[in-house]
């Protein structure tokens, strides 16, 4: 294979637009692509490859997904989150279904009413104090099947981790699986930091997905270290059909798909998934262990994957945000979230909090 | 800047899963990225880039844009052309509002649907000999607006080059844009393959876009070269508002579209747009030119980009299917499609006209 | 409480708005309400009943639908035409399925795009002569099924009788569902004027619907003497599911649903709603026979139910809409169409038939 | 054709499913239509009227809508309160729009998703101690329009009367307005139950609609005494258009609707709407007087309108449901609804409440 490095302009190119030396902690999405991704993609050029996923790359990621999910797993790659998790919740209910979610799920705060748009899905949203659900909590949603006045939930929707960087344990997911499936409703996990979950519990992904019932997972591979791409995974296939229509209708089918294939592979064939979620995590652990540090900063959940909530004065904040860049979570209140990417170095790390506290002493 | 060879492969590589050396003729879908493509994500690659396109290369893409379509146009990146076509016809249409297309019109034969289940639009369809619409045509359809029980003719969509491979000329398309704006309703064009339609009429691509009045056009990159993308560019602002939360709620928002934006870049700075346009067509012309020397084979459209339609006894074209990927247009007929892209070389041309030859010779 | 005896007005009463002498031939649902219908809702009126369709008229209509659809059917009364075709149509298809009608199908041009908008349904039409597909027509249309590009034919949507006043005999109508079902497809009858086309055909309305295998209909009250109201009837149950959620969300649930189901019930129960088919038609032959004597004038299709279409000069046309109501269908042409009602009198069709020559004459 | 005289049928007639003199506690939908309003519905039948609201009867309701609301009023009578509020919103919001309502609004909870589905509506919901919003309580969720992954908030929806039987004071509306308005949004007003909520407050219903800026409401006219139908009252003609196409492609359109605009003329023109709601009303009050003086029973919220809303034993309810038709609002807390209607007798409220004491003495 090539020298990855090859791949790597001059820092100096003139057609250069940005500074491949800063990064910050706004989003594990500022991040660009992983040099292994980068390599992958100039692996699987050159030549003429079936359209539309019928290419060898996209292929290959089943034996791959396999691996991780089992032989009965299936993937649809496609490009972003929001379209996993449309087509996923499409294909996982019937016109009148509802779906049950944490409210502060992404679904419900952050996909600019896509799912209900696009899919016309109603979410049956639970006020949740760290972003996980549980039977009871999704028992305030779940009921009313045979009234047809009310939108019927047919899904229970968890983000693993979720919004608010807390990670379900294994027996947290099963526990929630086993009460949806009693109740007849199908388990979506929205994956979008699946690997940082599994780097945060040590388990392989599958212990808490297929190894305790979820039906189908939106498979994250974009804050992971993807240029782009995202895959809905079909763990039981007796819960969906005609996926391929639901994506080619959800807009989510690429034409030259084997690019996105390749990269799932670049993630999934070794461990660089693991490598760049541990390491992600790790970060945010060096950060929340320099932040905690810091007088006056308040640390709000257990960071248990590369996500940091904290408590902070909102001048510090902004005086802070002129050196790195990082958004309010909620501004009123003085709630910030710092995100920890696979290429976070340990120094960006250090200096921010440095920062923080050269701000909060000011 | 890197070399791009650098970042090509070995063709031994035991990851490799497909041989770069082949190529067929049955979509510029199966062709891959142009190398200056390729090494224009790696340029990109590197540091952190604001997300959802705050980003540098986004910013800069606007100016080129310009170059091309003039200072008052805006481009939006997204991930396809499904995703461009319906995000744009939602700018374009009241919730109430109906589109005159082709009935041979990708928006309605092959997009499964998607204009109708994610942007609620009724399509007004009018057969076409060739793919084209005109006046006359338009107002088949172009009818009925005080009439609550017709869905409302807002926007007139023409696709150049057409589906049947064939190009508007710039007064054609001008023709369209009077009379569709003299009626009160608006012009898209679907721009798949708007590079090729350039290269064709050998005028730029503003000459029949914003030169002639069209509102929104949906920019086509990977049929161009690109490894995924696309762009709903606007031409005429107040043709429509709030593009960015149509493409959010749309699922096309891509989260680091710094590798949208560069790609285009690396299209649309220089030539690279037009050269490979031009080859494409030019191995059209090629292909043509020897299928036309062949007894018992029709070209059955003008071929004008880079698409030959051709009638042959079906029983030829299935054995040639065994030698070169291509599609059948219409099976029951014997006519199909054979397509050259950037990356067609004259020897692939040569070697499938005598594929061809020997194949009807049997 | 008022005596309800005093509900009949005169025909002077002051709060009278219009004069209930004044028929034309604009359309059937010009006309009102049939006198048992009236005095059906009255019948039906004081005390509570359960809302939503638990009570005992929703209940009673059930076994009144068996007597003319077998045990096996089920009626969900709706409001409007309109409302029923998309709630039949939601329950027939899954989210990806599409929907095969002649080009002149009433969900295809006079409602608005609401098959389109409401229920994310792709219409797949197909020109026709008369208004009637046959298995050839519906084989234009009906492939692909394995094409996620594509979506997909589910279900062949007929109207009996059609838009264009044609009847399908029962060997037609079989010939379609035999079709249909052999390709995997179900079958859903528009059945606005259902009444008129059983008159029409003399049979029972089973002898084209259920016993032929037709999968769900759309039953046409409301232009067969209904004051509003319509109904779902599932003539298989296999065909379909939770029709009462599909309903509901459609927006086309009635809370005082004993109102619609009365209606019903006064049409079907006895055979109003076969003497008033009857009527109309009787009243539409009349009305044909007197415009064919008519020099000049050209009746367009075959007059088989209510509807008669003519041509005529143009202005010829306009001076007779100044004496009577009627649409021009194709004013260019100078098509006409004339509707006859329940409640069309004979020396209404005669007037008409007198001016009509008298128009000519000038 | 049979005397109109003969629709009214004896008490004893063989034909009617139903005893008259039977009613209940369930809902104000479980009563019929008021003989007024049956009479109103003779006056109107008979000739023909041009269909799709064209007629006499829905244009002499616009004046009847002038004198209630100013004549800058536009009334569109639609079938039922799911359709009106549906109607609306999509009037009311573009594409990404989103609606602030309080969680416990029909529009949320009672509509099979309804809004979400055929609208594609996001709304965005607000927990309130008793059913009704404050400026304070939608900021909540008013908020984030320049963020395009955010549904847009363009509408706050209230309830008037309150799904939770409490009513709105003209001030606090006004404040909900003055706020909305001032954030750029409008404000809808679901008036499913606004005559009972005119009648409690005691001012004509203007005071708490046009004059202090609500641009729409949903006009309900079913619960009031009408058999069927509601109206979108526009009451801000620059806060939407084409309301015409929107009711038609939300499949509301009634073919005969001098028949919705008789009944609610019925209502409005004299003051039987006023007369229906206070009659609810002071039932409602006889009703939560009786229930008070029972020990073990507790009122719930404040008896505003036509609803008492109460906390009982469950096993006391379920006894007391065999001889009153009532629902549980929420079985597990023990709690119930109890509605009363314009036809709600005194001897009805005695005897209820006797049979509670009588049951809660057990």
């Amino acid at each position: 294979m090539a020298d990855p490095r090859a791949v790597i302009p001059t820092r100096t190119d003139a057609r250069r637009h940005h500074d491949p030396g800063v990064r910050g902690f706004a989003s594990d999405n500022y991040a660009g692509a992983h040099p292994e991704v980068l390599a992958a993609l100039a692996l699987a050029n050159g030549g003429h490859q079936v359209a539309y996923g019928e290419d060898a790359y996209t292929d290959h990621l089943q034996r791959i997904m396999h691996s991780h999910f089992g032989s009965g797993a299936e993937a649809f790659p496609v490009f972003n989150g929001t379209g996993a998790n449309v087509t996923a919740l499409q294909a996982l209910t019937d016109r009148w279904g509802a779906v049950v979610c944490a409210e502060s799920a992404h679904i419900n705060v952050d996909e600019g009413g896509a799912p209900e748009r696009m899919g016309g899905l109603k979410l049956l949203t639970v006020p949740t104090p760290d972003g996980k659900l549980t039977p009871e909590l999704v028992d305030r949603q779940a009921w009313g099947w045979e009234d047809e006045h009310r939108a019927m939930p047919q899904v229970v929707s968890i983000t693993q981790n979720t919004e608010l960087g807390t990670v379900y344990t294994v027996d947290e997911v099963r526990a929630i699986v086993d009460h949806a499936h009693g109740l007849g409703m199908k388990v979506h996990l929205d994956g979008a930091r699946i690997a940082n979950a599994a780097a945060s519990l040590d388990v392989p992904m599958r212990a808490f997905t297929n190894a305790v019932g979820v039906d189908v997972i939106s498979y994250g591979g974009t804050k992971n270290g993807m240029m782009f791409g995202e895959a809905v995974v079909v763990l039981n296939p007796d819960a969906v059909s005609h996926m391929k229509h639901l994506r080619k209708m959800s807009m989510q089918l690429a034409s030259k798909m084997r690019f996105v294939a390749v990269q799932l592979e670049a993630l999934l064939a070794k461990d660089l998934w693991l490598r760049n979620a541990r390491h992600a995590n790790t970060m945010a652990q060096r950060l929340a262990e320099g932040v905690r540090a810091v007088d006056g900063v308040e640390v709000l959940y257990p960071v248990q994957a590369n996500a940091v909530f904290a408590r902070l004065p909102q001048e510090v904040s902004r005086r802070l945000q002129k050196r790195f860049r990082f958004y309010f979570w909620d501004e009123a209140a003085g709630d910030v979230r710092w995100m920890c990417s696979f290429d976070t170095a340990e120094d960006d790390v250090d200096a921010f909090v440095l920062a923080l506290k050269e701000e909060m002493a000011r």
